[in-house]
């Protein structure tokens, strides 16, 4: 059995939803390696997010970033914990709504995505560093 | 350890909520060879997603259905994504709210779920076929 | 390669969002003997949930309950399940939109968190006994 662990740092994106499929691969050669097994992708953070969805039409990203602001709107005259800025709360919250981690499965080395799936990093915030991922691939 | 992989189809299912369980048990004896493990079960596909809920009053189902058509309404007026019909832009967001895979523990050769937890296909397209999940069980 | 598997209960916590990462600690020493692996935390029920977030303010966790309860209203007109309590359908709607379980890569014998991450126990009920974890803790 095989176990691989490896941390990085994305370049910094701006607010919005973006593919990272690539970027996974390209700093993850073992996967290669693997036969059936699972690649766990976790982010260290807590105002920006993973997910997966649609690889192929750039709306669809602008469009989860116009839904969730309407979901978690800035400003809601309930948050308390407003002084790291309008969009700090909401970011915290669209993160758990997104997730902190996705998993994907494996087989004959290659990340077994649907024809239209990628992996997006959600970034929550106006303006933010480099996001820490934590990448297992484990299998046979 | 074991390590087992399998890919199948669901059969279609009508937009909402529907529990898939006992399909999921059906195509996956395998589990039972696991005395402590996992069942990760991942869906290849951008516009319906797999969760974890109750598996007992099928109304939990339908106000699933109602209450994420109020979240995520077809024709906001910002969707740019709408080319593919107006069920489409809001699939892809209930896709990630709800998330592409479940995992559960399995324990002495069963899925260790909660008493009251069934697993969850969410169609969220007017008219889809057959979804593709891949169930990756592996354990000791 | 290790692995351990336990099931154990929280207290009882008041509706809202609470800080369980030192409860799962103190429950799981053994992460302490993986070098690179994996912890999966995983809730048995349908009306609670966990996620990942801020572990330092606790106003985020107060921001959370009060937009989580705008998110998913009590008394919507169309919710049919209703016979268990107005908090009832809400807390199913909010369990799958945070999820059941989180997954944590284990690093050097510590869950791997970034600095200010935190895994919550997300209780959607008003009154509810301690919640039963399954903590899944496998690698090298």
């Amino acid at each position: 059995m095989h176990w691989f662990q490896k941390e990085f740092k994305l370049p910094s994106y701006p607010r919005g939803f973006h593919l990272i499929t690539d970027l996974v691969l390209d700093n993850c050669p073992e996967i290669q390696n693997i036969e059936k097994g699972l690649c766990h992708i976790f982010i260290k953070h807590t105002s920006a997010s993973l997910t997966i969805n649609e690889n192929a039409d750039p709306t669809v990203r602008t469009d989860f970033e116009s839904h969730l602001n309407k979901i978690v709107p800035e400003n809601a005259p309930y948050y308390i914990h407003t002084y790291e800025g309008p969009d700090d709360m909401p970011a915290h919250i669209k993160a758990s709504l997104m997730g902190a981690s996705v998993q994907v499965p494996i087989s004959n080395g290659r990340l077994n995505l649907g024809i239209w799936q990628g992996i997006y990093l959600c970034e929550h915030r106006n303006r933010a560093l480099g996001r820490k991922l934590v990448v297992t691939i484990f299998g046979i």
